[in-house]
């Protein structure tokens, strides 16, 4: 994917810095914080600049999960300046879209600080980045929800109307996925809480119910089953869910809607 | 890569839906607009579902670059349930991050409409998603600047260091550079702009600097190149950068912040 | 996949038959069971030569899962000779493997009919062929285990060891894993058993137990976890094993040691 | 291949491993046979472990091709413990398999040994899998058939048919075919041996003959063509088929029915 | 091939054609013979325009292997301007090339009408095209030698250096090679010839003999092997080589040197 | 690319050399200009042999771009014989067609030598070999144009038609493509010059002039854009031409019409 995105960028040749700067010429710089946030993406910045001239130095001063200030100096690169400058929009493009997300999971995350729930992902990813920004929530604190359609069961509605009741989907579904596989229902109310506990669902989801209905919800389910709430939990009062007695909320706008982080690459004057 | 990223979230195979309907259930449903904005992606949407399922049909009910209202249908989709289930996720994923980016642009393009200038994106996109997001912006009423790093040459500051000067730099890029193509350059004060104008670059880029230095900037220039203003343009009053004169604002916020329109795909019960 | 097994195996050209058969010439064929068995890979026959040459017609005449007796007709295929004889070895190929493990599976679920054990596939598999394989698993009335690490917690020894313990294992696990993942610890001794459910393993595999020591790990565990049996399994007495109460049997055999079922393609004279 | 075969077995990642097992961790262990035969794939094992983490040291105790012991000692393994679990099936089911058909290809050698014969395989190998299932037959002391379709001329009933007889087919063959490769005619009866021999054919294969029409196959064709038994040869008693004299028997179930040699990776403890 | 040559050629997108030809425009025209050749590559010109649009429509006048004169009409196209303007150079490249090897090869397979020898191409093809350009040598009347080093033996000097002597390498390679391939020993002189006849290899190469020298050596072999002549043969009189008795006469030029025969695609006026 | 050029002339292995030569033989050549010419393509031969095998040693003697003399010694290869004769074909396929075309590239170049006019490539190159291709051109001294469809405009006939005018399609073009590109019109009279100046082309390219038209073009345009000849080029006097006062000759031939230059890798005796 590296490669690809080299590819996409450089496309047949960075025929500015060809033209301009000597095959010799080395310079060195460093990736500074531009606002405070949560880093994430370092190696995939090393990654880049190894495929572009394995004669690049990166020397990391943080770590993925860390939390900078605004001013810190993230990362020391040196080399080839060619091969650096050929590289800068790759790796920034990344650096800064995996620090943007691994901040607003931060946030989501500290705001439920010292209560039993965590705060997960969902599929709403970037399409071909699913493993990195995945990797970025859970660096940041957060958890990760199935990775794809395979690896998690998930009856919603349409596949409850089709089955003809959430007990047959569910046996359905008990019966022909893999028995590693929990299973999860989606429920709007009460009596599909009722069913979905009556046939042994290992997870239910709260669609869109308000913190009343959660709790609600948490009281009936009572330990039986892992309580998940979903619905615009990004535009929520996080504490608030989470003092439902919720046990995982899951957030699509984690990955859907992302500011990236402000990072530059600055270069030194030969005399710095 | 529209292959790609249905592997990506179907791994191997919609365990869900393969286990709880049954192969012959059709359904239909509608795209939703919950909230107003510029629509882009349908084309990705049809050929989302044509890879997942051919008999699933799609019916388009806007077109890309069209405004719509929140509530509106902004396509219709029938054919076998499995197929539809198991394509929607990308197909959202693909359709939100688009009309988020196609909306984000309207609203820029809107906000210097009277003026000369217009808005450009920058390479500040999505690893694997560029040649879809520039589209978009397109779509959405705004320019797109080059492609990739061969498509144009823009000389900044390290150029210009390691070539000696403004001047070399430009030389060397008219020696080496394909002559189809235009030459940037980067300034940072009225000095560069002169010694940039006395070379004869095409197109000068104004880094970062107030209302007040464009301004003066622009009637420097006074026509002999063309003018881009740029530097945190995601964040300026764009009318009151156009009304400085310069020709293009390009703004990375265009794609590197994006908030995904809010989509979703309702299923329609049988008797409806 | 079948592209690549198809270049594999026609590399430049198939040159006998570029060089014999006249490019209209027809000719029709039947698949023939040369012995009794269970069919698997038809929907993979008529893939291969759609993509050899989407002019061949091929008829089936029974459905994956069926049992067929010797001499059976199990496909009709006509169409331009060439593409019939250029795709045949690769059809073919897929056929009798899948049929084999098909086959195979099949008497192992016969062997435990009547019995609550269910018969399960392993990650066993031919590389590049798993998802076919366990395809022909669970066509033949198998159930599947993980697909890949990623889809199943499964701790063995050498986890537990770098843990410290079970507990730590898993209680590890279930942080940091998908919380839609079932949580399966192996066990060699009923201390091993006894600390797994006390963490609340989700599922326990008893490794190489005799028969005995099995019936005792299902009677202690008593029904807080899903029991699997493990180890050689493709040795033993299938009924025994499940008479000790386990729930799963999973052999690795069913994919990792395959007869391929005894299948030709035999072609008709003209007058026939 | 490799790199296919290990992103089907992890998928997004070991989760088990990754949760329980610290990053810093090393083991070491052995591959060991847990029967006799011989062993193939140990160059695999290794590009296997050096994709999954360079770290990996592994060292062989054999070469391809040697017969082991039950009980023996393949090779040694050691390094970041992540890795090499992470790699440890993938490395096993090639080595497996490839040791099973080096197996069973030793003992069909050793069965002709004295004779004139040789052994040889055929394309009845496992989609993907050829190069280095062929290579497991050459390890063990047979010799390879033709590669694909495009390296080797093989005349069978349909090719014929098609072209009106066998000196049309031949004809037709010698014209089209570059010159390098041999031709090849598959005879039912002697009338069909003595009309490919009239057209010097280069190799004749005798089809499903019973011993005795094979020995009175070999007299009349009396050295002017390479003579090569075919027809369920894995059913056979290869020594008295060597007998009649014929120079190749080709044996599709060296590949097509394949037991996986057992062989297991056992760690060492600490204090071991 | 054809998808990664159209990438190559459009880039991100034919930004002049999208720019000022709308959607709906439709044009045709004719691919025009601006000198006489033989013509090669119209099927990949239809698969070309094919990927780019389906609702082109090619119709060719002209078989591939047909002789044109200046001025035939080679093809008719017609349909979607902008597909048919993206699409044009790629086919044109395509088609410039392959009738250019074609009508080389049939000048030199005319030269040599009438006696025994046939002309053959050789492995000095442009990395990416052999098939393609193999297909030309064989349309144009011409003869494949092998297509890549596993689908033929063929021992130089290195190899009967490394061997020990000619004897040496011929058995090795009869023992390691496929038994479908002939062996082939490049001869320099008279002892060579001797010493590969005595040890039946099935062709003899004659490398860079003078016509004397091939005459003598054919006289020498008298039928017992195929005699092929190789060594600059583009630069020779074919007429002459081939009266000294040689099978085949490879020639390198066929392929490593060729003139693109002048093809041009002429659009069609409104009221034509 | 290199890669895949291997695959193509590989297969599935070098028969003849795994069967002849031990695997620790070591050789060492000489890469010989069998006659003069500009050396392009030394870093592809040197990535070639190190796909084969790393252990190979490369020493180049002459840059490309160098002119070497007949009998020059170009590069020394010295390591594994089985590599470098595996490898030898592809190396040699790359190095001859690169130089091929840098001598061709070199003579008009110097044909021109001391005028205003440069040497420029086009589109017509080999498919798949476009950048390696301007590579070559770049290397000797020629200038490249643009690499594909999406980073230059060029305004042709069918354009001007389907636009309406010169100047509407200028106009959209300006409008649609991105800033960074100049804008090219091909002109066949002085009105299409005129309207092309009219609408400021930056490039006018004088489509198939003769020389005394395209001497009136150059005084008519005045220097208010670049100009460039085009059409037949390859057969005409470069000299005159260029005394034109053109600015840039742009020939196909460079790459479509290409004679490999004559090298040969030579071993040495082992006493040398």
């Amino acid at each position: 994917m590296l490669v690809a995105s080299l590819h996409e960028d450089v496309g047949t040749g960075d025929i500015t810095t060809q033209s301009t700067i000597p095959e010799d010429t080395v310079i060195s710089g460093r990736f500074i914080a531009k606002e405070p946030g949560v880093i994430c993406g370092l190696p995939v910045v090393a990654r880049v600049f190894e495929l572009v001239d394995p004669q690049i130095q990166l020397k990391a001063c943080f770590s993925d999960g860390d939390l900078v200030e605004k001013g810190s100096v993230i990362a020391k690169i040196s080399g080839p300046a060619r091969g650096i400058l050929t590289g800068e929009r790759v790796a920034l493009n990344f650096l800064q879209r995996l620090s943007g997300i691994a901040t607003r999971t931060r946030h989501c995350v500290d705001a439920v600080r010292g209560t039993q729930a965590v705060i997960a992902d969902t599929r709403k990813t970037t399409p071909g980045l699913r493993v990195l920004e995945k990797y970025a929530v859970k660096t940041a604190g957060g958890v990760n929800h199935r990775f794809n359609l395979a690896d998690g069961v998930l009856i919603k509605d349409n596949h409850i109307n089709a089955a003809g009741s959430i007990t047959k989907a569910v046996e359905s579904a008990r019966f022909h996925a893999p028995h590693t596989l929990k299973i999860e229902v989606e429920a709007e109310n009460f009596d599909m809480i009722d069913e979905a506990l009556a046939c042994r669902a290992d997870i239910i989801m709260l669609d869109n119910m308000t913190l009343g209905e959660m709790a609600q919800a948490v009281a009936r389910i009572g330990g039986r089953a892992i309580v998940e709430a979903s619905g615009n939990m990004g535009q929520k009062d996080l504490l608030a869910v989470a003092k439902t007695g919720v046990d995982i909320i899951s957030i699509g706008a984690l990955t859907h809607t992302v500011r990236a982080m402000d990072i530059s690459l600055r270069f030194q004057k030969a005399d710095e």
